[in-house]
């Protein structure tokens, strides 16, 4: 059992480090196929305050809509007092329920950062019994410093997505219910994405509806699940299955909270990272295809931009389809594949970001059965995931049976039809479709399982 | 045990009915009052394509605002099949989340009035063990009528206010799930408030939101729950802790169904149509005053003009104020209280209107104890409520600290303040505020208790 928890990393060797051909950009011609925008052509990196930051080098000139999601420094007074340190905001543009993500280090240590997205007098702190000892004493510090009219009551939930169900959810509405809390009152996830995805639930449900925080403290909750809205629980058949699309007033991303992560963790988050590569970034790619040894190092730099980076890619998507009606449906890639190893295997026993490794690996490995990508792509997948420690295939225990009765119930079937996120044309584009030939489906299920 | 979970009816004499001087009703001052909106001088009930059914008499010429709540036949198909019937709609207009309702005789047998509100294939009836027995085989059968695609299945739950919690709810998921009902899948409430809550915080969490449909078979839900989109589950510590705002497709009001409601359902429902009377229809109440009767013998004709002129007085305030800042919590008259007998009494041993009525009650005496209104109104309220067979006072073991206890934990506290829902100026006028005489509070609360 303990063996079986740890993930496979493949053991077939890397290609060596020259194949990173990047084909053109260009528009994938397939009318249901998503590719970066471009709005604006100044690159993003020059137009950005960073403080001692610079964005490593080389990354070519980067395009984006600055409507739909913006970099620019956190507010002048935050700034001065964190005068030497990395940080930068991204916007999430969603109307009235726009909000700004702070990314940098030292962020707990700017009491007004946080406080000024506190409504009401008073506050709960939905936390782990990880996360507590190391972060918890700080953010209610950064929460009252100053402010005496708040009151910070906490709840400390135990740690890991085998506690992401109904009856652990209960836990923060008895806490937040014996504190009088009211619908002024608001909840901060202090976590991971377990917690932010419970938190969030929680305070979408409570009084339906109160204001909510996010301070994600695994690199896999700053990259992906921190941002965009999505939260729930499991149910035992199935991934999120239940809750809820509900905005936070903000995200505050302190990379310092990276320094104790474990490194199983922050492997876990850099599939996420580069997930955004495939998609939508083929420039993101190539920068994480020579900068993965700095990220595992934990370059403070590094960090910071790829985590800003996956943010604008999320923002801006999110964005344009907050609710998951098409293109909100990519950021899935991998993912169900994932969602399968997850649920079957149990949850907890893989990270999240490991069963999406595996599962982005079968996405690729689907999208070349399907004659929509060449080989290159499936061979630097395959190594970018081994750089960063990931494993790029299921675990044994894994059968076709099995992973066809968790994909049956995902959120992506549609009238019966199971929908995937599928790479089509160069580097960086990729469809959501359920127009496949379902034997390229069925062999990589087979290449991939025992059975 | 048994005769506690009566509710008493009060026993004072109540004063003859030509207590009946509406006073003129004039705009009350206060900045803070919310008043009937009178933007259309058009008698409503002129303007209706009715069928046989005519407006009870007198009915005094009533006006609102066509672009919030407006009434009209249903489609012309529909109209022709169930010619003689009588059938109305009311619209309730939320931009892109508006829908329509239905309201008549005989609509569930109009296959085409569902199921043009079903999206997908696949259709979950939630309904209880009294109700399914009645009518699940009608609504499968108009759900399916002519259209084999959809499939149908159905979760029976049990009957009750107690049974609104997080453990019955979650029967509803395990059964979507198990059916494997995807985004595209309809949820059908078939039954009263509680079926009406549960199944649409259901839609509301399943998958992170699914359609649903309202089919109420309750006065209570007719007139007020299955409207406005407020769903969720009772906590142990109080009712709708846990919920969320979703609206549905339509709601299909059948008032066939209520030949088959117990008499003291019928009651219960009768109190929140009073309360629309008091809060901001002074001409319905007057109309109530006369026409009670009718109500209680179950009058087809009463019955449709009292369901309509409800649901168009909560589709004008849900759709000027969805989410609760501020108008739409004057729905809750007498709620407050309400909530507080149900949650110290137990859920489920006074129904919710019972409980609302001597809510109602106690905020008029409260109301009257401030200066706020005469006490002819105090009067009337008291004698409406008695010939619509209500208590007016709240059970024997309801004692100030067990009002004050649950009354902390009301929604509508705000930062420590609890605000209330209050009668001021003439008829029809109300308050929702925290600005009173806390002795007005303490006198009223000690002068319903026991101690």
């Amino acid at each position: 059992m303990a063996t079986s928890s740890t993930p496979s990393i493949n053991s077939a060797v890397c290609p060596s480090a020259d194949i990173s051909v990047a084909p053109r950009r260009s528009l994938f011609p397939a009318t249901a196929s998503f590719s970066p925008r471009r709005l604006d052509l100044r690159p993003l990196s020059s137009s950005l305050p960073l403080g001692r930051f610079k964005a490593p080098a080389p990354i070519s000139a980067r395009s984006r809509s600055r409507t739909s999601a913006c970099a620019s420094a956190v507010t002048e007074d935050a700034t001065k007092r964190a005068d030497s340190r990395v940080s930068t905001v991204v916007d999430v543009d969603l109307g009235s329920r726009s909000y700004p993500i702070y990314i940098g280090s030292g962020l707990l240590d700017e009491p007004d950062l946080l406080q000024r997205h506190v409504h009401g007098k008073s506050v709960l702190v939905v936390t782990n019994t990880t996360i507590a000892p190391l972060y918890l004493d700080k953010v209610v510090k950064a929460l009252t410093h100053g402010n005496e009219k708040v009151t910070v009551e906490s709840v400390i939930l135990p740690d890991g997505e085998k506690y992401k169900n109904m009856e652990t959810l209960m836990k923060v509405f008895d806490k937040a219910i014996e504190s009088r809390m009211d619908r002024r009152c608001t909840f901060v996830a202090l976590g991971g994405g377990v917690i932010g995805d419970m938190c969030g639930f929680a305070a979408a449900s409570f009084l339906r509806g109160v204001n909510f925080i996010q301070i994600p403290t695994t690199l896999m909750a700053q990259v992906d699940s921190s941002v965009g809205g999505k939260t729930g629980v499991n149910h035992p058949l199935g991934k999120n299955l239940i809750g809820a699309f509900y905005q936070p007033q903000c995200v505050l991303i302190d990379t310092d909270t990276l320094n104790t992560l474990p490194e199983r963790e922050l492997a876990s988050g850099i599939a996420e990272v580069v997930k955004y590569g495939l998609i939508r970034d083929a420039d993101f790619f190539e920068w994480q295809e020579t900068n993965m040894q700095s990220l595992l190092a934990r370059d403070p730099s590094a960090l910071v931009y790829a985590i800003k980076r996956s943010c604008e890619n999320k923002a801006e998507v999110v964005s344009l389809d907050e609710k998951e009606s098409g293109m909100r449906a990519t950021l899935n890639l991998g993912h169900t594949f994932g969602h399968a190893i997850e649920t079957a295997f149990g949850y907890g026993q893989w990270l999240h970001g490991e069963a999406v490794a595996a599962g982005m690996v079968m996405a690729v490995d689907m999208s070349h059965r399907l004659g929509w990508i060449d080989d290159t792509i499936v061979k630097r997948v395959f190594c970018i995931l081994q750089k960063g420690k990931l494993p790029t295939q299921p675990p044994e225990m894994m059968t076709v049976e099995k992973f066809k009765s968790v994909m049956a119930v995902d959120k992506k079937v549609a009238d019966g039809l199971l929908r995937l996120i599928l790479l089509k044309g160069p580097l960086g584009s990729c469809v959501f479709t359920g127009d496949y030939d379902q034997r390229a489906l069925d062999e990589t299920l087979r290449a991939f399982s025992k059975n």
